[in-house]
């Protein structure tokens, strides 16, 4: 089979950009309208989107003060909103972030199985540590925990969370009326965890689904989230600017994966791109700067105190200055770094800066027409860049339909992207292994080295 | 307008009888079917049923090694199940039990508010301290904390979740694109909570529903539980095997909300039922009988061994013998006295008591016809000892059905049951009044007292 392009879109209600609530086409309450999320999830599938994707916090990222602008501050919790709309889709994923340093694992491992089970194996795990003094404020603590110390919970969270997905084989349920057994109990297994932060008996109380358990999906860029994507990834979300580091991240990740024994074709990287598409390259300009010129000043300085770690105070600067020095962070660290060489390298002022990161917060913004857009698209992906991309329309739902009615018919005239789903579960449309269980393996193998 | 009962209906899909799944009409599958779900919660409806209740665990309930006839072993999240299930039904309730003791109370306000949002107003929260050992050897702990450090931590973390209900006033949204306002900062608030478990910054990020917040469901019954319920449940699932006893439960939490400056008619009091209901009284007993001769021994005695509070091993008892005395429990408490209670007053055997108790896990079991069940319903809602009932089915979907085909016709010929909803949130159609915001009701007392 050639190799196809994956694709998320990531359909926040209220938008990307900072501003879309403002725009006309982008109903103002979308953020906490079901029905509006219900439209763009069937418009996802429509046109035939791996998955529906989105990010996550535990607190609401003001900026500052508490800023009127922010359209971002109240909305629902992904799991839960993901679970009532995977009855009205069949093919669609889901990938709900969710966090490693402020849930438990057994509380994790259960929502997801469960959203598994309704979705019938279609639900992803974004894996997140949760880089904000704010949420750490809302889980009695005064200050976040090292940068260091969240990605090494990460990793032990994880092991447990896979653990506890293996609690029942898939052939555990006998259900005979007649002998009264419902399960075979030597193939429901305790999980008995005991390490550095948790100590979990098990077994779970949600078996698992037709795509065994849900797909792990990371987005970590610094050396310490870079080796928890290696090790447990199977889709990796990334941001870049250039085809450059792109590259060079990709084929760190595929070496670091390689070198952990697993196979890298098993590990999807996909950059976050934002798309203003037009009919003409005027057409896809007018549109940028249409919703550009609704950003007001106060929440551009938020966002971009936000994006380089909460602590830069911009209040009273110069916006058509350059960018001062943000003090170190334990928050999102390669965020922080992205926003910087954003700056410099285009000798972005501050206005400048806000403006361009508006639309995606530091992913890859392409305003273009569908042949240019497909373009760069097929470059990142036959190049060692991208083995899909996440979609991140600036604005709903028409961002999200131009690049459905526009550029995905061109992917797939280039015979880049499928012409309908292959198949039923999350995992097998992205082309990923169905996770044996390790109860089963275990046996499995045994047999196999008689 | 006339006092009505209201109905809440427990429809784990599983089956509420321990023998469930082993009858012919019964799914047995039915744990883990989400189709079989929509078609519980949409007959609950058909039946005018103010809400569909789901008890919750966070282990699985073993009752000593792993028995292999135990049908509840595996199955959805609660909450998960019902964001799913909300967008088929308009005006259902759904009320999920969640833990004060293993979850924080930032994610479970969130989630809770997000299946607010979803379902439009229609959700309720049973708040559970969790009360065994297998739970919290889950959450990386040995043995469970005592119980009246559980009651303790609820009473706070109930207190700081309403707090995080209350961030956004109900008018902060203003939305207007041409200023650029999305909200109004005065109308967003911090929660700024420091108490004995919890440091909670706030504010949330999920605003407030049609309903205000979810209606505050509570089940306990020790001194601990009666407090608890007093002072912050406005509806209370309660166990009783007779009227004399309901009735003074009902009149003790009365009396307490009344003493804590509380409308005692916002504390609504709900006692299980068990129904198995005939066209005759012979039907009615031929159902129960059939059940019964479904029940493995060996899943009998783990039910009892469970409902008395884990510790006591019957293995090699006379099953025609009495029960043996029980070591006494940090668990659930007020279960293992009624358990003990049951097998006194009716000089069980052990095999007689877990056949009783194989319906409703200590629940009142009533089989009769129509008539007779109505009865018995009507004297309980006339007489202080209930305001509506918690209708458990002991199996699915024939024990629902039976109820709603028969019964409810007859609690409506009577004048004790609507015939139609009488509003669209869960607050409304049980009663209970709309929860004013405390930051508008504080600004609203200032005017008032002007």
């Amino acid at each position: 089979m050639t190799r196809k392009i994956r694709l998320g879109a990531f359909l926040p209600g209220g938008g990307q950009h900072i501003a879309a609530w403002r725009h006309p086409d982008q109903p103002a309450d979308g953020a906490t309208s079901f029905e509006f999320h219900k439209q763009l999830a069937l418009t996802a599938e429509r046109g035939l989107f791996d998955a529906y994707f989105l990010a996550d916090g535990l607190a609401i990222a003001f900026g500052g003060g508490i800023e009127g602008g922010n359209a971002k501050v109240a909305g629902f919790e992904p799991v839960t909103l993901f679970s009532a709309l995977a009855p009205f889709t069949t093919h669609l994923g889901f990938i709900a972030t969710a966090s490693t340093t402020y849930e438990e694992p057994y509380n994790l491992a259960r929502k997801f199985a469960s959203l598994d089970l309704i979705s019938d194996g279609r639900a992803g795990w974004n894996v997140v540590t949760t880089a904000t003094e704010s949420a750490a404020q809302n889980f009695n603590l005064d200050h976040q925990h090292p940068h260091a110390f969240r990605y090494r919970r990460a990793g032990e969270f994880v092991e447990v969370v896979k653990k506890l997905w293996d609690s029942f084989e898939d052939d555990a349920f006998i259900r005979d009326r007649e002998t009264g057994r419902f399960f075979d109990p030597t193939k429901v297994h305790y999980t008995n965890h005991r390490g550095e932060h948790f100590k979990v008996r098990g077994p779970l109380n949600v078996s698992r689904s037709r795509q065994g358990h849900p797909v792990i999906v990371q987005a970590g860029q610094s050396d310490d989230g870079r080796g928890l994507a290696a090790q447990t990834a199977e889709v990796i979300f990334t941001a870049h600017q250039h085809i450059e580091t792109a590259q060079e991240f990709y084929r760190d990740i595929k070496a670091r994966a390689r070198g952990l024994g697993r196979n890298p074709d098993h590990v999807l990287i996909m950059p976050g791109v934002s798309p203003f598409v037009g009919h003409t390259l005027d057409e896809a300009k007018e549109k940028y700067e249409r919703l550009t010129s609704l950003i007001l000043e106060e929440d551009g300085l938020a966002l971009i105190k936000g994006l380089t770690g909460g602590e830069l105070d911009l209040t009273g600067a110069d916006l058509d200055g350059p960018l001062p020095p943000a003090p170190p962070t334990e928050g999102m660290k390669s965020r922080q770094a992205l926003i910087r060489q954003i700056a410099d390298e285009n000798n972005f002022t501050i206005r400048q800066l806000y403006q361009w990161v508006a639309s995606a917060r530091g992913h890859f913004t392409l305003v273009g027409t569908p042949a240019t857009i497909a373009d760069t698209l097929q470059e990142w992906f036959e190049n060692e860049a991208a083995d899909g991309f996440n979609i991140l329309p600036p604005w709903l739902p028409t961002g999200l339909n131009d690049f459905v009615d526009l550029v995905i018919p061109e992917l797939q005239r280039r015979g880049l992207f499928r012409t309908e789903y292959e198949g039923r579960t999350l995992r097998e449309n992205l082309g990923l292994p169905f996770p044996q269980n390790r109860w089963t393996l275990a046996q499995g193998a045994v047999q196999a080295a008689e």
